[in-house]
């Protein structure tokens, strides 16, 4: 299998501190290098993890509050000056495209790389990307400025024929394929083997960010079983009213979300910084959705 | 005397490295705490050296490229989040006000407090401040795009007087006041005492900051005199056709500027990554001019 995996970059809110930075991951799948939000600091947190800044292929900004982009000029700026050349694609709100240009132009800077912007579309649940491995979607959450979700769903790997099948009948290289496909086999005998009973279907893995937003049912439709959500628990349940006034969610309202939209795993993160550790919000998460863990700045974790 | 003191923030060029930040400083003389420049992480530099973010009074942003500057909009917005409420004077490129302005309304922020922007002017040095302890003067440099230094100049600070006099006289209250002034005194005996005589004069600190600039002979007379002067020296000697390519200066032209310009002291900054050490830069320089000094993250001058 293709390893598919996050790394969180930083999982803080908006005031960023020494112990936690604000919000950025890197998901990785294949040749997919997929950043996911670019708070100020970002590509030294990269160094610092010593991820390739080179090898990022797309960014998806979720909405232009500063801890979650404030990096992203920086870090264009030095894809630049080490010599990019290939084509970076970015995903983000509108006004995003004006704001990197007019402090390209400022600096009169011209990229030696494109940079090909996409504008994220408020309507509903919307395909953003579509490649050989992956299907990326877009669809809004509810905060105090227009704010952008995203779902990466993996395509339907090949089939994974079995080893005994294998040791006993030798197929060959077409034949392997055309089982790989969903074909049925028929050996030198005559007899029919279904696709099912000599191979194996993986699931489909998935991964869902959800952050910044208040408690939002839409969610529910839009990730619809998930294996693994990232969704913001900026405050403890008690802050629910805090929460609702700065469109943030209570860790209840995160493991509500996981648990009705039938998520294998929830990690929790964007904290506020008045938690000084994040152990309490965690328990409290789980008390409703157990297969739950807390986002630490360098955390990697396998979807 | 009034401790009038410089931190230096980020002493790197345009890559930030885990080593070396880009460009920020703060000078501090009383109630003043001015920054210049502010790279990208600048806020979490100050952070880590616990300077607050709130005693900044003025930022002085030297040119518009990034390294110089892709922090300020996450400053300025921490600051917010803090709950400042006086206000922050801000000297930079015209162009600047629209960028900070731009990434606050895509946020919809309001601050909480009024930021009072000045535009820095190209034609020749200008006093942009002026305040009971110190005037400073912009000048332009000679960049790839427009660029400006800033010299800090104390006030003839009031004179001190000898000690001895004060144990043989005692001096009241007005009369103290009125030799730190410069009078002279007459004692009970009717005889005068000439000012000079029983008090001392300081000589006024100064301090200049000069980067990211080429060799740059007009400097000069724009910093004549000054006590401390902060010149870039991104390349040793030997790149000098690169420094002149890319407007900086080396380590050689760096010392010839502090020489001619009668300066007291040099230190030397904005590194490029290329170089692991100080070291050499800091030899080479010194064969021109002997007290430099070279710039570290967190090293605090006296001036």
């Amino acid at each position: 299998m293709i390893p598919f995996e996050l790394t969180i970059i930083g999982s803080g809110s908006a005031k960023p501190t020494l112990k936690r930075k604000a919000s950025a991951q890197m998901l990785t799948y294949g040749e997919n290098h997929f950043l996911i939000d670019c708070a100020e600091g970002t590509q030294l947190q990269l160094n610092a993890l010593k991820i390739s800044l080179m090898r990022i292929s797309h960014i998806f900004i979720s909405h232009l509050h500063g801890d979650h982009y404030f990096g992203l000029i920086g870090l264009i700026n030095s894809l630049h000056l080490i010599g990019r050349t290939k084509p970076l694609y970015i995903f983000g709100p509108e006004k995003l495209a004006e704001i990197l240009q007019i402090q390209l132009d400022a600096s009169e800077t011209k990229l030696r790389y494109p940079l090909v912007f996409n504008t994220l579309q408020a309507n509903g649940k919307q395909c953003i990307l579509d490649n050989v491995h992956l299907e990326v979607y877009s669809f809004p959450v509810l905060h105090r400025i227009p704010t952008w979700g995203f779902l990466f769903n993996e395509k339907l790997p090949e089939r994974n024929i079995r080893p005994d099948f294998i040791e006993a009948f030798h197929p060959n290289f077409d034949e392997i394929h055309a089982i790989k496909s969903g074909a049925d086999f028929i050996d030198t005998y005559g007899n029919s083997h279904a696709n099912h009973e000599i191979s194996i279907q993986h699931d489909c893995r998935s991964y869902a960010y959800c952050t910044d937003t208040a408690y939002f049912e839409e969610l529910i439709d839009y990730i619809k079983g998930v294996k693994v959500i990232y969704h913001e628990t900026t405050f403890m349940a008690n802050q629910v009213e805090r929460a609702m006034a700065t469109f943030h969610s209570t860790t209840l309202q995160a493991a509500e979300i996981a648990l009705k939209a039938g998520a294998g795993k929830l990690i929790i993160g964007h904290f506020s910084s008045r938690y000084p550790t994040t152990e309490t919000l965690l328990e409290e998460t789980k008390t409703v959705f157990s297969n739950t863990v807390a986002a630490e700045d360098g955390l990697k974790i396998e979807l």
